[in-house]
């Protein structure tokens, strides 16, 4: 039977305009203000305003992009958009003049999903937990967002006990950037929102894979628990240039650990939609 | 003729990923750290990027990206994203309490691609303008780059010829959020780095497409061009803190608009991968 291409491919386009606007019409919602758009659409837009710092305090990602999110945080276009951040780092690192290999010259990391990927225990845990409560509040006020997670295991513990394991993969481009940082002589300061007791956790967590040389891991002790995110690791910024320390630059991949006073010189913030840390 | 439905779809599919895969080898560029990637995915890590504040001072959208940010640009995306923005902004605004309608609540906004789109006028000339240039240097040094960018009109005058025919649309999400930071009784200061010479034609601009009943427009007088963008906003901020207005938000497309001395109590930077204002 001769098959005329033409025509094959007419039919199909039909067939697939017509899956696609089915897809569409599933999906669609009735813009406010006159767009017809996709929950594509929607959620990219929710993701995009995430970085761009309009949306914030978000406790969790919202119910109908989990799956978008999910997907995009396992996906090459990630990947792509974090290669991209380090590369401006490199680039910035190559055009600065001053380094002065005195041990003076500083660069600040955050650990999760900056050195250190939890994608892994978001992936098993549906997405969308409540991560600005975990870091704020104790086992009863998780205890009032229990029914609003239908299915997900809202408690505290959960995420530090995975850590513990301390399995989390390493974020190959963020350790490029250490390595390039260690030869070039800088200091590498590690600040992280977790708390002291998960040090010996993070340290051979990340010596397992592949970090070493840093000059001092900075971990929330009993006195940080009750500050901001933000007011913490601006007090860790203050001390470090009170210390001597120059700040190059900072990694993180939350605005918390770039925002405040003191401003450093530079900061590079890799994308992250996950959660909010305040 | 009885054509089995199950066989066309088979066959139209192996059409499709041909061609689909054609596209890819078409666009892909071989990663410097192993991954495949396409065209769309360096373009968009350009931008994201770009939005997160990583890449800063670009002098013109890489060519290779020229299409797709064009495409991005006059998109329904595009317009979803920003009416996300606005939407963070009424929702700031809805649950700050203080606002005292004894005419010192007051809200900055950016003009160029945050009331009024230029984006006729770079769909019109290519979308590959050297900004930074255009708002920091003159003729002369115009010339330098005049064979850099092939087919492109470079000189100074020509986004401004435009801008003097009074012809930028409104962005009609932005003026929906003017209209009701008026409703509330706020003030509104608009700041631009448009030139004083620019005045009548802004102001004709603005009431044309439906801006009326702002406090203030402030625009670069011959003392501010020597400033930076930046360091001219925040002095703009402060003088107004110092005339006792309290600033409640900014609303702009650029880092420049929103970072610096003193700080906002909010800020909320629209989507802009067109032009980078240092």
């Amino acid at each position: 039977m001769a098959i005329n291409l033409g025509f094959l491919l007419v039919i199909s386009s039909l067939l697939l305009s017509l899956s696609t606007a089915d897809w569409n019409i599933l999906n669609q919602k009735k813009g406010k203000y006159g767009l017809q758009i996709t929950l594509k659409n929607y959620c990219e837009s929710w993701r995009m305003n995430v970085e761009l710092h309009n949306i914030r305090d978000f406790e969790v990602v919202p119910e109908e992009c989990v799956e978008y999110i999910g997907k995009y945080m396992t996906s090459t276009q990630y990947k792509v958009d974090s290669e991209r951040t380090i590369d401006e780092c490199t680039v910035y690192l190559s055009t600065s003049c001053g380094l002065k290999k005195d041990g003076a010259d500083a660069w600040i990391f955050d650990i999760d999903d900056t050195l250190l990927s939890t994608v892994p225990y978001y992936k098993k845990n549906g997405y969308g937990m409540l991560i600005r409560d975990y870091y704020k509040t104790t086992l009863e006020v998780w205890g009032k967002y229990k029914n609003l997670e239908k299915g997900r295991k809202l408690n505290t513990t959960s995420l530090e006990e995975w850590m513990k394991q301390g399995k989390a993969p390493a974020l190959e481009h963020s350790l490029r950037l250490f390595n390039q940082l260690k030869g070039l002589g800088v200091q590498i300061i590690l600040v992280s929102s977790r708390k002291e007791c998960l040090r010996s956790a993070t340290i051979d967590n990340l010596v397992d894979v592949g970090y070493h040389g840093w000059k001092s891991l900075i971990l929330r002790d009993e006195n940080d628990e009750n500050k901001d995110i933000q007011k913490y690791k601006a007090d860790v910024r203050k001390q470090l240039a009170n210390n001597g320390y120059r700040i190059w630059g900072i990694l993180g991949d939350q605005w918390s650990s770039i925002d405040g006073l003191p401003t450093p010189k530079r900061s590079f913030k890799l994308p992250n939609p996950l959660y909010y840390v305040a």
